[in-house]
């Protein structure tokens, strides 16, 4: 059921462009810039096959959406919500530090929240309340004043009950690259955002990239991923497990397991054989193990290495001393230690974010988290005293690089 | 000398788009793209007027280069280090926080250095040793394993020094948007970056934004500008020295006094004209003060609301109360707090960075700093204990959005 993995091939083939959908998001973008709100209607009708009459949800959509959802499901939501906020409360950052660096010099940073922000949420067949809790989460918690989020139409009650347990600010019933556009560039209905985070397929991945001129956003996020790095301690069926959960996500989905033991490896595809058979969505799970495998590696230390050039979305690490392992990886979106830690957690309740950089981009991206959501200045006290323990060196440089009024505004004050 | 300024207006026309020359930066991108090596010699004529044989800096020509350098300015380069790395030291993160949320299940993030980055720095008629300091002492005090540098030929010795001082790892004699394509996508000589960061021109950040995909950039920048909140306590010399240093930086540069005392605006253009007579840029003076001007606010929270929608890459607050607006602004990239702290501090030698966001995108992002060249993985630490706290919501979702593998693989480890 797996086969065997060269990690150079594998990790070229994961990241794809966006160039074969660039022409058809070009188009939706012009249209949403010069016909706003009508463009999204056409779309919702086009591409969601719903005519709508208003794009805004309102309040008693959301409040009618409670009385549509299992109470169990509230519960678990208010719960999972509890857990995401306490992890990224603990993400924050002193509003302003300072320090004194000499007498009379003293420096500091100030962080302060982006004032309005946009989260996106795929829909379609399924409903992602998860995914509103992940995005609009940080946001609160960073303190930024609006929180727009946009799905496609029809919104499922689920989703809306996730976006207010969440906390957002305003909701909009459009999707794919228009939603991106619509929150990038501004429309009738829909102010433009300082930033949209979340994720989606390549036309949503597109637009983002497209539209970073005008709104930035979180990172290219594509099919979801999992790095499983295990050695014969591990339990073949906990691994099987683990990789049929993340195939399910996507046909394009992946999962590597890096391991040591040649005989573990086939344990967990034999096992992998036999949990299929009880899964419900066989034929994505069949198409995701096409990208899947397994690659053996002769030390642990090799296969930390190859963990590192993959840079897998999800890292599950399940050997005897997974502390080491923990403490060498470099690349990684979020790290599931231990044989009783898997990827689902992290999906749902254990408080950390599942929004998360795939195809190897967890080599320069962080997850989101609170950071995203704000910015920082750098702060100067300066006194006589202080000005007079830099001065010299200010005037030198300044005038060494030709910027002679910038010596002159040093040198007035010291006279 | 200075006019009355509408701010809307003038936060309208501070961002201007790339569109102008996105069409000769495609040509350059697809150019280097195609012929690697060939194509940065060719525009190291065309651009540069220089005929290169070899585009790395030697080792020897490093070494040289202190020798046709003033010892002055290399002991202000020296002491300009230290200050700033050590401002910088103050940023870091611990590699790997760890907390226990619940008995069974800690949560944590790890931070890790990007591999390989790449510093852009201007050339042309001047030499800008500062920003060689100013981009390269975050990524080395972040611990980027390579720190890549380019810069257009002929490389001023000065600047050589300061990238020495600096502690880069290798430097390019190319410039321009030619230089940020080899960055991103690598030539013979080149190895392409994770990250490109630094100012340049309007090809430059052009080029930046057009090859996110291939590397991250830290932000867009454009031309310098400074704002400052000043009241009746604020010498108008101070401040006719500020606008006069950002105004020498490029005519496009711009200087917005907020003030809520109209005989203060009236004073400070008095001065700024006695002073330009002295001023050796008239030129370029003169041009960035048609950017400039004045308004005049009612109240000091007025003033702070106008200076949030300015988001000026510097602010300067020389008013009775410093610390009570420093508390209450939100947007700026790099704050200089009292009168004895002119700007031109923090663009050598106070310890902050220099390279800032510019038009407003201080609202959005922060200057460069430690995390441009780190990025974070979440981590779950999670026993037998800690999945049975988590088990029943992290089933409950898993089922409600349809992913029953994901409920499995919970369920299979709490048999």
């Amino acid at each position: 059921m797996l086969k065997e993995l060269d990690v150079r091939n594998w990790v070229a083939k994961r990241r794809s462009g966006f160039s074969d959908v660039s022409d058809s998001v070009s188009e939706i973008i012009n249209n949403v810039r010069e016909n706003g709100d009508s463009a999204l209607f056409e779309y919702a009708k086009k591409f969601d096959n719903v005519e709508l009459s208003e794009l805004r949800v309102t309040e008693d959509e959301i409040e009618d959406s409670y009385e549509n959802v299992d109470m169990r499901l509230v519960e678990s939501l208010i719960e999972a919500e509890a857990r995401i906020t306490e992890f990224h409360e603990y993400q924050k950052k002193d509003d302003l530090w300072l320090r004194n660096v000499a007498f009379g010099l003293t420096l500091g940073v100030k962080t302060t929240p982006l004032f309005r922000v946009g989260c996106y949420i795929p829909g379609g067949r399924a409903s992602y309340p998860s995914t509103a809790l992940m995005t609009v989460i940080p946001a609160r918690v960073a303190g930024v004043s609006e929180i727009c989020a946009c799905t496609p139409p029809p919104v499922n009650p689920l989703t809306l009950v996730g976006f207010d347990i969440a906390g957002v600010s305003e909701i909009y019933k459009t999707g794919g690259a228009q939603a991106v556009a619509a929150m990038a560039l501004g429309t009738e209905s829909v102010k433009p955002v300082d930033k949209i985070v979340g994720p989606g397929n390549v036309f949503v991945t597109a637009a983002k990239m497209m539209l970073r001129e005008y709104a930035e956003i979180d990172f290219p996020a594509g099919p979801s991923e999992i790095g499983i790095i295990a050695d014969s301690s591990a339990n073949p069926a906990f691994i099987a497990a683990d990789i049929l959960a993340q195939a399910e996500h996507d046909p394009n989905a992946a999962c590597v397991l890096v391991t040591t033991k040649k005989s573990l490896a086939e344990k967990v595809s034999e096992e992998v054989k036999k949990q299929f058979e009880k899964a419900p969505r066989k034929e994505i799970i069949q198409k995701a193990l096409l990208n899947s495998g397994f690659i053996i590696c002769d030390t642990l230390e090799d296969a930390i290495s190859v963990t590192d050039e993959i840079a897998p979305e999800h890292l599950s690490i399940q050997v005897y001393d997974s502390l080491y392992v923990l403490n060498k990886v470099k690349n990684a979106g979020s790290i599931f230690v231990g044989p009783y830690a898997p990827v689902a957690c992290g999906d749902y309740a254990s408080g950390t974010n599942h929004v998360l950089p795939t195809a190897g981009y967890s080599k320069v991206y962080s997850g989101l988290n609170v950071s995203h959501f704000t910015k920082t200045s750098t702060v100067q006290i300066i006194d006589r005293d202080g000005l007079e323990e830099i001065g010299d060196i200010v005037e030198t440089l300044a005038e060494a690089e030709g910027l002679f009024a910038h010596a002159e505004s040093v040198r007035i004050r010291r006279r």
